[in-house]
């Protein structure tokens, strides 16, 4: 196990009715907010009524800002810095799901910053103070909510990045599953596989010694595919529903990356697919993981036999490590197809004709070697891009 | 799933060498500390002139309070209250294991209010400020380096009370596996008991539709079952000592509580053994918790057959549910016994004679119902505590 610090104090409210009390909330630290949210779901929803009835009520004025778009980006993300500036705001309320909320803290950083926000995910420099952001999610699925994560869009170039820091964690973030009831099938498959990646992008180390965060990572994992087809089954399914929204947040509030240390390539391959085609993050990573596992199998093929066993409850086939290892990738497939997500780049709509550019993109040309696990260089990326063809 | 809030702010620092950093840590919050400790073994490790040397080296003055007591003792407290009053010492790092954690949490709260501590044990009414409180922990046992919890003992009726305020987190926690190497056995064995029935207390519930934190709670009772018997028959095989380490913080932060209501039955029946008899805490409960599941185990069959299935790798027999269940609690009483514990009072050394008298304190004379999994008043305790017999 690795050395590690653990921090996470984000208040999670999770349940029933908890979005009607976020006006007290919100007014333990400010009176003057960003309201910032996505397109129209959450007015015809009637969520949108009762988050600014709370705040009217605990006597919490706001300034709006709709219009977050999936695959957030840098634009929204300076107008809103300028409007809390203008209006002297200095807390933000993101309504929404992972765009939202990374947008949110996009802006709580560009705020209060006198240079360009770009750098913090351009890796040019660390932030070293930002707004406090607070949060009412509306799909699991990216973990923003308890995350010190921000992942950004830049429009000149397309440039999909990410930023970690402390300062990003929300104060509070409010999780009530019937939010959830109302959400389209398909955007509730691409929040499941979201959440699956997060959970195998952490599970698939180098670092040994590291079986109790397995165990619970393997949990989670169980939980998200035990859960996920229950909630498209049945979207008014409120225990169901419960469990994967939990999941999602636990998945990627930092506690299951305790002592290891993740592998992460398959996300920045799937942000070249999303930053050019502008397909959601979850599909993307469908077809991205299935075929990155078959060409990392081999790195520690013990590892995927675990995680077949365990995880899939694959029969381990002592005389067969790697058809038992195989079987639990089939099973992920299996999974995917049944929450209705395509698992290739052509059953997702994608051409195959723009591989090359990708992998340039994400390794920077070769500048930049990307993953963990197995250190990955432009050729490698091409050729997982080409398995999922 | 019950609604829930969840909010843990302790900051983890976790693996070789941490506490060579603790001085940095405190100056970030105070200069002038009480440090708290037990006996002599934090100075007979070295590990008391580490400490020293770092919190001198960060320019942190300090007043030393050794002396803490296994079931750690209001008399104690108000001595620790005093030295801050008096010193104005404005922050208490604790060095030790749970009592001495515990007790600093004590002194936290007496050192800035002004009536009787024992108040907020007894239930007479709730704190509202409290010292900031730091640890540098020595055995993985109580959980309380990251937990709300502080049980204290008050010497006058030897009552030994419980209290609970999100004031008493503390601000850090560190943790090195490498200070467990020179834990005496038998002081393992209780910790690892102790961390077992802090996961099987929260397993225990009547609260439907909790399968994720289920899984997680089987996740960590795992971690334990493998990891304890490695670091008795190994005390210095660092891997297993960190599994177990974190297992003991994650088992009792809140996070596995999360959307279900505990039991906690087992806890207060052990309270009234060590209360009087003064034995080790874990000792206590290996004793009491095999006894407790024989008289519940009807309350609900399925969970326990689940519990004996997924945590013990016990057969599922479907013809023979009871007998499933049952091989799961001698399953518990072996795994009890593999690490040197016993799970009567009998061979625990304390007498049955004065069951009568821990029943009619456990319950105060049937003014106070325990346990939630199933409600248990004076008799029900007094039939639990034969079966231990």
């Amino acid at each position: 196990m690795e050395n590690f610090t653990y921090y996470n104090p984000t208040r999670i409210l999770f349940g029933r009715g908890q979005e009607n009390g976020v006006g007290a909330e919100v007014a333990k630290y400010s009176r003057r907010i960003l309201l910032h949210f996505g397109g129209g779901s959450i007015k015809a929803s009637g969520l949108y009524d009762r988050v600014v009835a709370s705040l009217a009520d605990a006597g919490v004025d706001w300034v709006e800002l709709g219009g977050v778009l999936p695959n957030p980006r840098l634009g929204l993300v300076l107008e809103g810095a300028r409007l809390c500036r203008e209006h002297h705001l200095d807390f933000i309320l993101a309504v929404g799901g992972g765009s939202v909320i990374d947008s949110a803290k996009a802006i709580a950083m560009a705020a209060v910053d006198d240079g360009d926000v770009w750098d913090f995910f351009a890796g040019k420099r660390d932030v070293t103070r930002a707004l406090p952001v607070a949060t009412i999610l509306t799909i699991p699925a990216a973990g923003s909510e308890s995350s010190t994560a921000s992942v950004i869009t830049k429009e000149d170039g397309w440039v999909k990045r990410g930023y970690n820091h402390e300062l990003l964690y929300p104060k509070f973030s409010i999780l009530n599953p019937e939010l959830c009831f109302t959400l389209p099938a398909f955007q509730v498959a691409c929040g499941a596989a979201d959440i699956m990646s997060h959970l195998m992008e952490r599970y698939f180390t180098n670092v040994r010694n590291v079986a109790f965060m397995d165990r619970m990572l393997e949990a989670t994992m169980k939980t998200v595919i035990a859960q996920a087809p229950k909630v498209l089954a049945n979207p008014t399914d409120y225990d169901a529903w419960s469990e994967l929204m939990w999941a999602g947040t636990v998945a990627h509030n930092n506690l299951l990356d305790t002592g290891r240390i993740g592998d992460w390539g398959s996300h920045d391959i799937e942000h070249e697919i999303s930053g050019i085609y502008d397909v959601a993050h979850g599909a993307g990573l469908a077809v991205v993981f299935p075929a990155w596992m078959k060409h990392v199998l081999h790195n520690d093929l013990d590892r995927f036999v675990q995680w077949a066993v365990r995880v899939w409850n694959v029969e381990l086939n002592v005389y067969d490590r790697e058809g038992t290892a195989r079987a639990g990738i089939a099973a992920l497939e299996a999974f995917f197809h049944r929450i209705g997500l395509a698992t290739t780049l052509t059953t997702l709509g994608v051409g195959t004709d723009r591989i090359d550019e990708m992998a340039d993109k994400c390794t920077e040309g070769d500048s930049r070697i990307i993953g963990n696990f197995v250190r990955l260089d432009t050729a490698q990326v091409k050729t997982i891009l080409k398995l999922a063809a």
